[in-house]
């Protein structure tokens, strides 16, 4: 059975109970989650979020400049006035180069992909401190607080690395 | 109290009986998910999804041109063989055009935002064929099964609108 099958399945009963069919566009709690697509990172789970809460923007790292097209929509149509960014211990990213993943794509797909920046990093906290910055940087964002966060996929507690610089 | 306080406190409790400690980088189900950044879709609750089971890649209408680098280095460092793309009914995405969000941006803001494309779209079924056509043709996915679903927000189901083209 292929994982979308499955997923239909699990939905059914998800369905079932559902009573959230009431909510409105806008996050209640005025917030967007910026976080890594890591499967072992469930925001809604480990951060107590219920279905209508906060918009969760998430990508490979949890990358701020992967992420600037969909914070703008939050803040300039959907009224969120505030950012959380959460990376995480043993992340990926940690792991690799642009230079390793473009020649893995080079010598597996033969493909071209060196006009694509991976934004992989070698520094977790830097990687926070570099994410907050470039959102207080651009001038496209708004002058909201912005707290960035790294989960431990070891305990599941999250620990506030920078706050409001 | 800010948000990112209230989701101190709530991961406190998350983390008393946290017990998925053992898991492992490449998703379980070697699945990648991509869906709208919407708050009112939970895609761990809707799916069926624990910790460890799939990349979950969420950004404004779920579109798959702005999650690329994701699914690349989900397929290419991390195993993934399957993609799920999830948009939704009253989506964010139907209600604005690129000159209206640019417009916005420099009225509001006084800044050009003019080189962005933020990727709105006009029609919901043909959104996820856009995307999944985009995956298909990208030379840097690869040829893996590619579902797409509309999750209703007044029912909780997915529907499914396009099963392996």
């Amino acid at each position: 059975m292929s994982v979308a099958k499955e997923l239909e399945v699990a939905n059914a009963e998800y369905a079932v109970s559902f009573s959230k069919g009431h909510l409105q566009i806008p996050p209640k709690r005025k917030v967007a989650i910026v976080a890594c697509m890591d499967a072992r990172l469930d925001p809604a789970r480990a951060l107590g979020l219920e279905e209508g809460d906060a918009h969760v923007i998430r990508n490979a790292g949890g990358r701020a400049a992967d992420a600037l097209r969909s914070i703008i929509i939050s803040q300039q149509l959907l009224g969120t006035r505030e950012i959380v960014i959460i990376h995480h211990t043993d992340c990926g990213m940690l792991t690799f180069t642009d230079e390793v993943i473009r020649g893995k794509i080079r010598s597996d797909l033969s493909q071209n992909a060196d006009h694509i920046s991976f934004l992989p990093f070698g520094d977790l906290k830097q990687s926070v401190f570099d994410d907050i910055k470039v959102l207080r940087e651009s001038p496209l964002v708004l002058d909201v607080p912005i707290t960035g966060f790294l989960y431990e996929v070891e305990t599941g507690k999250i620990v506030r690395v920078e706050d409001n610089l």
